[in-house]
This record gives C-alpha cells, sequence and structure tokens, in this order.
C-alpha cells in the first residue's frame, strides 16, 4: 500500500496514470445499451462499476436488475449534519457505427494528442468516474468524506432511461437527497467553463412504408405501382416546410414562446454562428426563420429524422422497387410540451399525408420520452458550481443551455423532491454520438479536482442561498 | 458414349435430367456483375460458358476481356445458302441482397415444386443454356445444324451492357447474322405464350446530399444546421407530382405520346389491374393519371428510387444527424428519349432544388444508359417464334412490351443492322430481380422443344416474309 498523501488534491494528483488506466479500462467495454447484442457487455459494465464503488469506500453497493439495464447504487452516510447528494451517472453508451468511420477501433481506447478516445469515454464513463475517484481520494487520504453521498449509476441512459424513473420513485427514502449532482452533462465549450441550467425533452418513433409484398424489378413494374422510397421521401418531406419549422398540425401547440430574458441572455454569449458553422464543416445554417442558431438549439423544439433507409446501397445499380421504406425520427422538445402528446400529432400528420398506393405502420417508442428540464436559477448547488469552476479555471463560467435530452432533471425533481446540478467534466465537442468520440485528459484532472473542492465546500459551509 | 437418339428432339428429351443438373452447376456461380468483389466468379462463368459451347460442336469459341467482363463467342457456319442467326444471352446475374430473405441460398441451388430456385436461373442462365444445348441436340443426332449460328454471349447485362456495343461493332463482320434471336427476355405470363416486341429504355444515377463533416449529435445540434435527411426527402420528393407524373423540367420533352394502335392493343390484351395487384401484394395501383397500369408500364417513362439511406438503421435510436444521405435513380426511357439527355434533366432538377445549408454531388452513371427498342412488326423472324410457340402451346401467343430494358435490341441494330426476336422461356414472374429467384423445370423442356424447332423450321423455309 502506497503511503498516504496529504490531501485528497495531491491523492488524485499523484494517482492520475492509475485513474487513467482505469478509465481505459472501462471504456474497453462495449456497454451499447440499444442494441440487445450487446446485453452481456452491460451485465460486465454494471459490475465493473459496482467493484468500483466498493473498492473507493462506498457501502451497501448494489446492482439492481431492471426491466431493462441493471442501475447501480451505493452511499457513504456518516457525515452527520452535513448535506447529502445523490451522484448520477450512466456507464452505458451509444451504439459505435459508422464503425469504418473510427481511426482506431470504438473499443481498444487509445491515448492521442492529449486526448483519449473510444466510445463512452466523454459521454459518460470519464466523467462518471470522476465521483469515485473524488471519494477514494477523500478516504485514502482523511478517511471520511465531508458530505454524505449516494451514487445512482445507470445503464440506460442513451436509449432514454425508461427505467429509471420508476427505479427513483420505488427507492424514493433510499436515494432521497438535498440535491442530485450529475456527472453527465457537458460543458459548452473546451476553452470555457460552463454550467448546463435546461435542456430540452425528446420523444421518439419509427415509421414503415410499405408497397409490394416483395421487393419488384423496377424495369417491368415500374409505373404501375407505388414505390415505398417516393412515398417516404414524400412523408418526411411534408414535416418541414420549406424554412426548417415543422409542418405537423399541433406540434408548437404548447410551446411558449420564449422568453426576452432568455434570448437576451443567449445574445450576451460570446458565439460566433460563422465559426460554428466552420467548425462543423458545414456549409451554412439551417433552421425555422426569426430566431439565431443558439435559439433555435436551445429555446426551440425540433423534429429530427436519424436514420432513413430503403432498397439497394451497394455498388453500381440494383434496379429493383423495395417492399419497404422506413425512417427514424426524434424531436427534442421544450418545456411544457409532453412526449406522448407531440408523437401523437406526429402520427395523426403521418396518416393524413401518406400517399395512396402504400401502407402505413408506426412504432411509437413510448419509453423513450422525456421533458424538457430547467433549474431555479438561485438554486445554491448551482452557485456552488460556479463558484468552484471560477476557482478551478480563474474566470466566470457561462450559464448554457443544451439542445441534449438529460431526462433526470425530470426524474429526480418529480420522485425525490431534488433538482439537478449538471456538474460534467465532458465538452460538447467531444463527438459522443459520432466516430472517435474523445474526452480530454486535462478535463479529467480539472474534474477530480473541481469534484474534490466542491464536496469539501458543501461540508464546511453547508447548504445556504448564497447572496 | 450412349446411342444416338433419332431426332434433336428426342435427344434433348432423352437428356433432361443431364441438362438440369449442368444449370445448377451453373447457377452456383455467384457471377454477380455490378459489384467488383464477384470478379473471380464473373471470369468462372464466362469460361463455363465457353466450355459447354466446345462440348456442343461450336466452333471458334473465345472469351473475350474487355474492359468490363469478358464476352464469349462461338459459331457454327457450315450451312451454306441456309440463314445465320446470332445468339444472344448472359452469363451475370443480379446482386442476391436481400440475403436474408432466400428460403435456399442463391447460389446453392434448390429444386422445390417443379421449380429451380437460385439467383440467375430465370435471369438468364437457363435460358441462355437453351440455345447451347439445341446445338448439341442437333450435334449429336443429325452431326449438323440445319441454319449458321454464331453466339454472343455478355457478362454485363445486369449492369447495363456498357461493353457490348464496342465489342460487337469492333467485330462487326464476325458477328454480321440476318437477325439476332435473344435466349434473354421473358415471357409474360406462366400460362399463355407471348412474344416481346418493345422494351424501355434506361439511364441511372446516384447522387449524395451532404450537410456536416461529420456525424451530429442531433440534440446538441439539432436546429442549428440542415439534417441531409430532410433535404434528400424534400429533393426525392420534388421529382414527381402527388399523382406520380415526373416534376423534372424537360424529362418529357421526347416523349411522343403512345398511338391509339398500341393503346388499342393494350386494351385488347387480357388482363385485371386488380388481379395483378393482389398477385404483387400491392396495397393499390399507383401512377401518372390518363394511362392505364399496363400503359404506365409499357408505354410511358418512368424514374424510380432504387435505394435510398442515410444515418442509424440499427435497434433503437441513435440520436445523430448524419453527414451525408444518398439516393440512387433509374429512369425507364420510351422510344426517342435521350439516356444522356434525360439524366441531365434529372441533374439540373436537382441542382435546382438542392434546399439551403448542404451540398450536392451527382454521379451520372453514363454506361448504364440504354435507348427504347421495338422490331418491325412484320419481322419474319417475330412471325416465325409466334408459329413456333404455336405448335409448342397449342394457342396463339400474345403481343406483348415489356418495361423493363434489353439494351442489346438497339444495339446490334444500329451495329450489325439486325434486328432481334426476343425467344426466351423465363417468364416475368420468376422474381429475378428479388430474392427466390426461380426457373420453372416445364419452360426448360418447352424452351428446348421451341428452340430446336425454330432451326429447324428456318433451316428448311429459309427467311422469308409470311403473308
Amino acid at each position: 500500500m502506497q503511503p498516504k498523501a496529504e490531501t485528497p488534491l495531491a491523492f488524485a494528483q499523484a494517482h492520475g496514470d492509475e485513474i487513467l488506466r482505469e478509465l481505459i479500462d472501462f471504456a474497453s467495454i462495449p456497454s451499447v445499451s440499444t442494441d440487445p447484442a450487446y446485453q452481456p457487455h452491460i451485465a460486465r459494465a454494471a459490475a465493473w462499476v459496482a467493484e468500483r464503488m466498493r473498492l473507493a469506500g462506498f457501502e451497501n453497493v448494489a446492482v439492481h436488475p431492471t426491466e431493462g439495464h441493471p442501475i447501480v447504487t451505493g452511499d457513504w452516510l456518516k457525515a452527520p449534519g452535513a448535506p447529502t447528494i445523490l451522484v448520477y451517472g450512466h456507464y452505458d453508451v451509444q451504439p459505435p457505427d459508422p464503425l469504418e468511420k473510427w481511426k482506431s477501433p470504438p473499443f481498444e481506447p487509445q491515448v492521442r494528442d492529449g486526448r483519449l478516445y473510444a466510445r463512452g469515454v466523454s459521454d459518460d464513463k470519464g466523467p462518471m468516474l470522476i465521483p469515485i475517484k473524488t471519494a477514494e481520494a477523500f478516504m485514502r487520504t482523511i478517511g471520511r468524506l465531508p458530505i454524505n453521498v449516494k451514487l445512482v449509476i445507470e445503464g440506460e441512459e442513451e436509449r432514454g432511461s425508461a427505467h429509471l424513473g420508476g427505479f427513483v420513485q420505488a427507492h424514493a427514502e433510499a436515494l432521497a437527497a438535498d440535491f442530485v449532482l450529475s456527472a453527465d452533462g457537458a460543458m459548452w465549450r473546451p476553452d470555457e467553463p460552463s454550467v448546463t441550467v435546461a435542456n430540452r425533452g425528446i420523444c421518439a418513433l419509427e415509421f414503415a412504408v410499405t408497397g409490394a409484398a416483395k421487393d419488384l424489378h423496377s424495369g417491368r413494374h415500374g409505373g404501375g405501382i407505388a414505390n415505398p422510397l417516393h412515398a417516404i421521401a414524400e412523408l418526411v418531406a411534408s414535416l418541414h416546410d420549406a424554412q426548417g419549422r415543422i409542418a405537423v398540425a399541433g406540434f408548437y401547440d404548447d410551446v411558449r414562446p420564449p422568453s426576452n430574458a432568455a434570448r437576451a441572455a443567449i445574445a450576451e454569449l460570446p458565439f460566433s454562428e460563422e465559426r460554428y458553422l466552420s467548425t462543423l464543416g458545414a456549409p451554412g445554417g439551417f433552421g425555422e426563420a426569426g430566431y439565431s442558431l443558439l435559439e433555435r438549439q436551445w429555446l426551440r423544439p425540433t423534429l429530427e429524422l436519424n436514420g432513413l433507409w430503403g432498397g439497394y446501397r451497394g455498388p453500381g445499380t440494383k434496379t429493383v422497387i423495395p417492399t419497404e421504406a422506413r425512417a427514424k425520427i426524434t424531436c427534442r422538445l421544450v418545456p411544457d410540451q409532453e412526449p406522448k402528446a407531440v408523437a401523437q400529432a406526429i402520427i395523426r400528420h403521418l396518416q393524413a399525408h401518406c400517399p395512396d398506393g402504400v401502407r402505413l405502420t408506426i412504432d411509437a417508442d413510448e419509453g423513450h420520452g422525456s421533458k424538457a428540464y430547467a433549474i431555479p436559477e438561485d438554486h445554491p448547488g448551482l452557485l456552488l458550481a460556479e463558484r468552484v469552476l471560477k476557482e478551478v479555471y480563474g474566470k466566470d463560467s457561462l450559464r448554457v443551455r443544451m439542445g441534449a435530452t438529460i431526462p433526470i432533471g425530470l426524474i429526480f425533481r418529480e420522485a425525490l423532491g431534488a433538482e439537478t446540478v449538471f456538474f460534467s467534466f465532458s465538452t460538447a465537442d467531444e463527438d459522443y454520438h459520432a466516430p472517435n468520440e474523445f474526452f480530454r485528459l486535462q478535463r479529467l484532472s480539472d474534474g477530480l479536482k473541481a469534484w474534490i473542492r466542491y464536496w469539501e465546500l458543501l461540508g464546511q459551509e453547508g447548504l445556504r442561498r448564497s447572496s
């Protein structure tokens, strides 16, 4: 056993290489939650998390089966009088495809230029490991934590956290906390600290358009019958107008116009649309008229196709009219939009607009629905996060919103009455739902420093509203 | 060696099982022409054809390399004064996908219920084997053919016969013939004999719509930038109006309205739209207003998507805005339409209609272009085909057109001044560009009987216009 370092921070800094090796080990597990083929790896990842929690000094560590993937919990509750936080993270990852676009295999983590490349390192395995190693740093130095900490680590975040809500409700007493400190989420920019104060909701559905009962020769039969590829294109095109506004009746019914305050706050952020588009390699901006790019991403709902396919995709030509074409849709929702109501509006639109000569079938993914979330702007956990980020980075952090969805904000508010402070150290540019996902090694050490400091200050000062 | 049968027909009938075994052997070679991965099998198939031609008694058998796949030729020219025909066929086949829909593997031929199932058995390996075995039946009985026969068997029919035209032009003298008797083409119905007197042309292109330089998270970025899936759907939808008429400016410029005679002939055919749609399992007919279903398939041009894809196709949800979406198009053309001009009209349309925020790239497959073809209605080779079919089937055959494309009609007319009589014994319902392609064993024996009789009558009577 190594001699104890003097402070938790010194300990974490002295063990940086070991922490990186652990993250590499964790990221080697292909814990893809959305595809049943990866099921055994999901189980391995849950067991890995439980073992790390035990080694860090957490007690009552348990892997709870759900109807989906297991949830891992643990706690350390020996700081009477101090606040209690619930730490959230997830061990599941996005699918790795398209595989051919990865420079190194997605589940063989590789360090290049100060970054660790692998599926899931940024979302959320790297950030999720930080609170566990934070606890270990306290336990291996001062032998205790300065606050009471509970952990809830799930395995279904990347497919909508379908079973987390029920689990949290069923274990509301055991999970009760003053607030939630989330290791998931992301900083907005690599060069400026930020805290996320709101995120959009989501709903998902998939639909198919079917023509003849089998693939047909497009020469012999073309002209006589409907082509499902034409029909699905017509349906998809009908979902937006030419300027990108959603053309589904009822879609905007519950959408409040953004407040002037929210729009003004966005206008004040240092953001160049031109630089953003150039970074992405996009030929131009596009979207609903009357809103800036950031407003469209943060304050307005979207309806995006995530997949569209039918017919022949190989080299050369295959003269076929395919029997079927399919499309996958997700929407991002803003406050007051109900996922089910939005999905129903889209279903009614598809049914009303389906062309002649084909059949429409729709699978609404009702498990994959979540409302939008925003934390009260004066929440003490949020203010403490800003204070710690200023210490770590030496400058004020930005308050930003997020276009993406983290369903936990609403889940914890509804089940526990607890708000969620997002305190993740991934960065929005780290290609987490794309090939070559990476996590900056600097963020790993920044994150350890910040989490240690956050717990120290929370233990010293307790929960109080800052002036 | 077996004793010689008395007549070529008796010989062919006595050797039916052996001929079937040879076809099974031939169909086991996955000679897919459109995908370079199958290249070695293309070479094997060409060699297989050459060897069967030699064994049948053809002379000067040769496998000619081209810039694409090889062309196999041979001849037997020892019937001075008798007509000379050029027999055409092809040894290449369509791609077998979707593989999972085949009941038996596509290149492991299986006999079920009087049908041989395998990719390419109907189009064109079964029909193509018939003239070779016809020659063998004559050679092994009377020791000679009643007419002069040349063979040209290509390996690129399924990708547009790109190199056949140049080859036939370069070998015009060696291939010169009174007319072409094609083993490719198909009977219209399983229960009625028919001859095909016209077919549509083709042109092909593929295009891509590109947004950002890489796949993006649709939550974080959605709303800010264009989604290539929306853009491609809009482009594809713009190609037709709601009734299925092609909306591309200039597309119909060279299309003559169908003649009253052609429309009347189609109206007289025994054809039920309802039964046709029910056979295909299609929910309803669809297409250009003002034309019957058969008119749309035989007399009118089409623009069909054969493939459309982008984004995530796996199980569950992946919240991605893909970098790219792609589409494959083929058009079927009617007389006077030029493939290149039609492709150019589509390219102009795509360029004019491409939405903001994405880039359009187009690959026009100029090799894959062919004009429409029709044989003069009083051609003696055509009339003889009808006479033979009446002998074999005991009833008049129907004159039909074909929606599909066989580029050879124009190729042989332009290079050799020879018209093409389609005398194939495949049937249009045999699922040749679809899973579970099959060839009726009855058609194999019908075909041998008909080809033997055709050559006998042509040898006895020579070329003359019937009254």
